[in-house]
């Protein structure tokens, strides 16, 4: 997607051997890249979150085991790679899947040829990931579609950030938004902010900003209001992981907004690209929480003129408990909008009925 | 209660004919005081929130009236304070009630004693204060006794502040909790942040840390997972009007609480003083919502190192919208705690019966 009107990735290699990412810890008061070029890298850019959203997690997770290998190809080397990325963070299932891919790719191939290989293996993958995303977008046009009312915008809420900034390419959740911006569909977005990292705020504010989308920060505990004056047509999340029976693990509050739609007969959705789905895990109360750094409660990144500065909210002596996700139980899902289309989450199993071959 | 071990009311009357209030703008990070001298000073203590709380927004009207009508005690000067306070804030009620109430006493006195007049009744609504929170303490521990498990520490959740910082003194939702304390029962107190001024984060484990009270803050987004982990035994929280079918009127971010206790069978109470009863509005979606300026959404005040400074969280050029509270269905509430004991929503009138004579 554009930044200032010229389009870019997320993430991408460079010429030099090394990948070069967008630093989104610096969003949206300062755009740097950083460029990769160790798996310790890769994997403190996953930790710090300078990386983040499930498919670009996932996508920096196939690099980093790129990296890991060039430096040591051997079985060894392999596992200690994948080992040190699947630690980075629990909940984002995209990561544990495209270290295994990668693995999976790289085993069979000789050790001296798996540098090459892995780098190709990476960028394909990115490649697809693109492709996933606008198929998404398309799906989630079709859906958006039945909810436009003559003579107003399209009014879309959307929790964290599921854009492109969360993709290499598109977006989840907001790519059906931005098919819709292409299909000339007037549009609103309200961006909760999403406390505690604020993805809300700096990302999907910052994104849909420089696409041209019109949209107004909220506070997160605004969405119910919001929603019971009739304020919202529809509300499209990503998601971190959704287990088998369709329950959904995503950014903390997510199960609020449900909630909240539920309560007054709004439409839910999630939109994922199927590496997001867990097929291995029955249901969402088998999904690890990740639990961050209280930390990120107690004090708060901003600008101060041009520079920024962490401020400290809370109390000297007052602590605070800070899970990085919830799950919102698969009843309260509207729809789970895929790469091949759309279920209910119940169904969901049916659009990929030929994967499960490959358990 | 206490600051720092010594007891202290959050407004109280000068012998210089001033009205001091802790300035809680700058809470947690300073503890200043600020004297009061204008009808003028105290509508803007009011508006920008160094008051707040709808039973403190209630008595600081209350000396605002009095310092008013200090000035000018004519019926013309009676009429120009009350409209002036009632123009602050929209949607505590006890704000009207508390003009109103002075209005009602004020106006048969003869103008040459209304000063003096003013001056007493203000410092008896505030003592009146004291007493119907203290009241709502004792009927609110025999519901807090009721979810007391053996061995483990009371878990409390609330919202925003309805501690003694938001009344004149014991607080009305924490009313209970200082109740359960004195009682011996070991407590933990939850405490959501409060986006977007964060009260929570502020003044409630500010208070809460003075009062010696175990707590951690969390995230508004956080609510509904530590519930469905079962690590909530009850959610208290305060109001800004209640209205007479037993909708409740609240800090933006009450509706999606309540309805995780609803999703999740945790009982979900509000705490309130008999002022805060709207008895002439008959449902929630009647009471006026206050909108407030996006600046509070898009900048935050913090501590760095020992000054504070507002820093910005969202890119240039993006704007938000900022309600301050939401309305909470009366369906969701398990039991409103007043002075006069408990009731379900929809028996709230059968405790107050006897005022409708007053209407």
């Amino acid at each position: 997607m554009n930044i200032d009107g010229k389009p870019s990735r997320t993430i991408w290699p460079r010429m030099d051997g090394g990948v070069e990412i967008i630093d989104q810890t610096l969003l949206p008061h300062r755009l740097e890249t950083r460029i990769l070029t160790t798996l310790a890298e890769a994997a403190e850019a996953i930790c710090v979150m300078r990386v983040r959203g499930a498919p670009l997690i996932g996508a920096t997770a196939a690099y980093g085991m790129a990296l890991g290998v060039r430096a040591d190809a051997s079985d060894a080397g392999l596992h200690a790679a994948a080992a040190t990325l699947i630690a980075t963070r629990p909940t984002a299932v995209n990561l544990r899947w495209a270290v295994e891919r990668m693995q999976q790719v790289l085993r069979p191939v000789p050790v001296a040829e798996r540098a090459a290989r892995a780098w190709a293996e990476a960028a394909a993958l990115c490649t697809e990931d693109v492709a996933l995303n606008a198929a998404i977008g398309q799906h989630g046009l079709a859906v958006l579609r039945d909810f436009v009312k003559p003579g107003q915008p399209l009014r879309v809420m959307t929790h964290c950030n599921a854009g492109w900034l969360a993709t290499v390419d598109w977006g989840t959740a907001l790519a059906p938004v931005y098919a819709a911006q292409a299909a000339g569909i007037p549009l609103f977005v309200w961006a909760s902010e999403t406390r505690p990292r604020n993805q809300g705020a700096s990302l999907t504010a910052w994104e849909l900003g420089h696409q041209g989308i019109a949209h107004a920060v909220i506070a997160d505990n605004a969405a119910g209001l919001l929603m019971r004056r009739g304020e919202v047509d529809v509300v499209i999340v990503g998601a971190d992981r959704v287990s088998a029976n369709g329950d959904v693990a995503n950014k903390i509050g997510t199960y609020l907004k449900a909630l909240a739609a539920f309560d007054n007969g709004i439409p839910f959705y999630v939109a994922v690209p199927s590496p997001t789905i867990d097929w291995r895990c029955p249901d969402g109360m088998q999904i690890p929480i990740e639990e961050r750094d209280a930390a990120e409660v107690t004090h708060i990144p901003g600008a101060l003129g041009d520079a920024m500065h962490y401020v400290r909210l809370v109390p000297a002596g007052s602590t605070a408990i800070n899970p990085a996700f919830d799950v919102t139980p698969a009843r309260l899902v509207t729809g789970i909008i895929t790469e091949r289309g759309i279920a209910s989450p119940d169904a969901l199993s049916g659009l990929f009925h030929d994967r499960f071959t490959d358990l």
